[in-house]
């Protein structure tokens, strides 16, 4: 479907963006680029195949060529209608033609290539038959700023796609907890970010009470009961750009660990917020939250990474974490969110999206980061 | 979502099928298999991770080893519940480690293995990397009919779907067409493809007048008229099964240029049917149904192979394309849909699922194969 497709780009500006990717791959020494259907292409061509199969798909980018799409012949048609089809010529295959030939008449036969991380294996595989001196790295590794760093018009449908998942927040707050299915809160945050503009939902975690000690619960038939603290964490795509948020509220009166464990969070996430700036290693902004919640004596608790970059992708590069040296640069969108899970028990976590300034960094999402109870 | 996950079997079947796979890749003088999140990991394990993400998930089947899953820390209490997890051992890595180095450690050093067609690409390189005395080939290359031959149990689902989307295509038929964009009808398809049970509704194709010619069409705002004729084309999963089946309808009385094509199609799609029997090559399949249409002139528009498997994914292995000398094994399951397209008039396909028998092909669609008039 092409519910995922920006529709706020002109085909010169995708023709700038391959410009500038098959700029940035000669700067890195590669000899062109093979994007795969995913966020790479959406966001390099506005185009976005009906369904991703077996059938090769490969948009070529290579320094100074115009770029090439290989499109399986039954898709040529809606490629063309693509909004970046007029800065690009498509090179189609029929069933039963090699569609790695096709895509080796285009390319040097020796050299480095970049390859979308999701591209299929298989795909890869044919293409390393095919042009046995050719060599590959992801994109991520190769180029993992590629899609980072946003500019105005990226940046405005994100801050859309935030503060239409705020409104969604400020609505679920006020609906029942006690009583009701994980399923059934999980069912009402949907609607409301569809409410609010959302063309894909991607995620509603509504991890109640020791379901919140699993970072990665979606939901369940769990009835959430009085007492228990409820992760909430959800998103999606708006205008073909993402949403990601958390809060965790609590049904009635908190107990003074749960407000204290609640309180860590909060700090921990205020600290990675205020690490963010221009030049900072992404591995600051873990460091910095994780401190706070290490020096509260929960550091073992917290077993995942503090962000990840966002875009046309609810997940993608810069990620926050230890080891990433990648500075940070204005204009890369990420979330900031710390965790603390106790098994069996219950856990908190907190998710801004935070865009990086000169001055430093900006939130996406602005709800309270107060605990608030809920009914 | 775990909405794919057939929930019809047991961890000891999954057991089984885990046994098979490797039996089957040490025959075919493979280490071992790496199974990716997807279709061939709900088929082995019944596991469906929440998203596919850039975290590796991997299931490693190495011939006489027990059967591990490599995956993420924080998605280890998901894979834990999924039904096949009993005949798993798991193997977690947290964020920041390298989990290539933990594949590598359950791996031989050299020898070729097979990998699933969708694992990321990214992914293939990390092993590759870490491991260079390996080599690679995709599952669908290696082992191409590893879960083409369907079981009993896993036959009656995919009638269950079939049934549900002839149901489906008994309401359609008795819905206004004229006057109406595809889009609404395409609508009204998947609420009844939900209605009959389906969880997930993979495609709706509405190809009204010229835009029929495109055999790849989804659905747009074209208002459908009266003299149009009509593709249709859907399915999805119901059950963890899929269905996938068209028809093509008209709006009032067709023209006789109409009813010929129409008749020719219907020729050719029961010729493909009655080449379906044990031991005839897939591409048999197609050269039937092909034949029909050459001989009646229209063979330049028949621009696509004549069908594909269908299982636990809407499109899979066997394909019945010229070339594809893999001889047909009672169980195996998939569509016989050829079809004519005449650009910028009108295009007509008719498909159903077929299944081998030892007797000849049972089709799991038997809604008419005459053509429909609609209102």
């Amino acid at each position: 479907m092409s519910g995922s497709t920006p529709e706020s780009f002109t085909a010169d500006e995708y023709r700038a963006r391959m410009d500038r990717a098959a700029g940035a791959a000669a700067d890195a020494g590669l000899a062109g680029l093979l994007v795969a259907p995913g966020p790479d292409m959406v966001w390099l061509t506005g185009y976005a195949p009906t369904a991703i199969t077996e059938r090769l798909t490969l948009l070529v980018l290579a320094p100074g060529r115009d770029p090439m799409l290989v499109v399986p012949t039954l898709e040529a048609p809606d490629a063309r209608r693509a909004t970046g089809a007029p800065a690009l010529t498509l090179r189609d295959w029929t069933d039963g033609k090699d569609p790695y030939a096709v895509t080796a008449d285009l390319l040097d036969s020796v050299g480095r290539f970049g390859i979308s991380d999701n591209a299929w294996a298989m795909h890869l595989l044919g293409l390393q038959r095919t042009l046995p001196g050719t060599s590959y790295a992801s994109l991520t590794e190769a180029l993992p700023m590629l899609r980072a760093v946003k500019d105005e018009a990226e940046l405005t449908l994100l801050a859309a796609a935030g503060a239409a998942a705020d409104a969604a927040f400020e609505e679920i707050r006020k609906v029942p907890f006690a009583g009701r299915r994980e399923a059934e809160v999980a069912q009402d945050l949907a609607d409301l970010l569809r409410r609010f503009g959302h063309s894909q939902v991607d995620f509603t975690i509504v991890a109640s009470g020791p379901n919140g000690a699993n970072p990665h619960h979606e939901v369940s038939d769990r009835v959430i009961g009085r007492g228990d603290m409820v992760v909430l964490d959800f998103g999606g795509l708006k205008g073909g750009y993402g949403s990601d948020t958390s809060r965790t509220v609590h049904v009635g009166e908190p107990t003074d660990e749960e407000r204290t464990v609640h309180d860590i969070v909060r700090a921990a996430q205020e600290a990675g917020f205020r690490a963010v700036r221009p030049g900072v290693p992404c591995q600051e902004v873990d460091r910095a939250a994780r401190a706070v919640i290490t020096e509260a004596g929960y550091g073992e608790y917290f077993i995942h990474r503090t962000g990840h970059g966002i875009g046309v992708t609810t997940h993608e590069p810069p990620y926050m974490i230890e080891g990433e040296e990648q500075p940070l640069v204005p204009g890369m969108c990420f979330s900031v969110e710390p965790g603390i899970y106790l098994p069996g028990r219950f856990g908190v976590r907190i998710e801004d999206i935070v865009t990086v300034t000169e001055d430093g960094g900006r939130r996406l999402n602005d709800t309270t980061r107060e605990m608030v109870i809920v009914d």
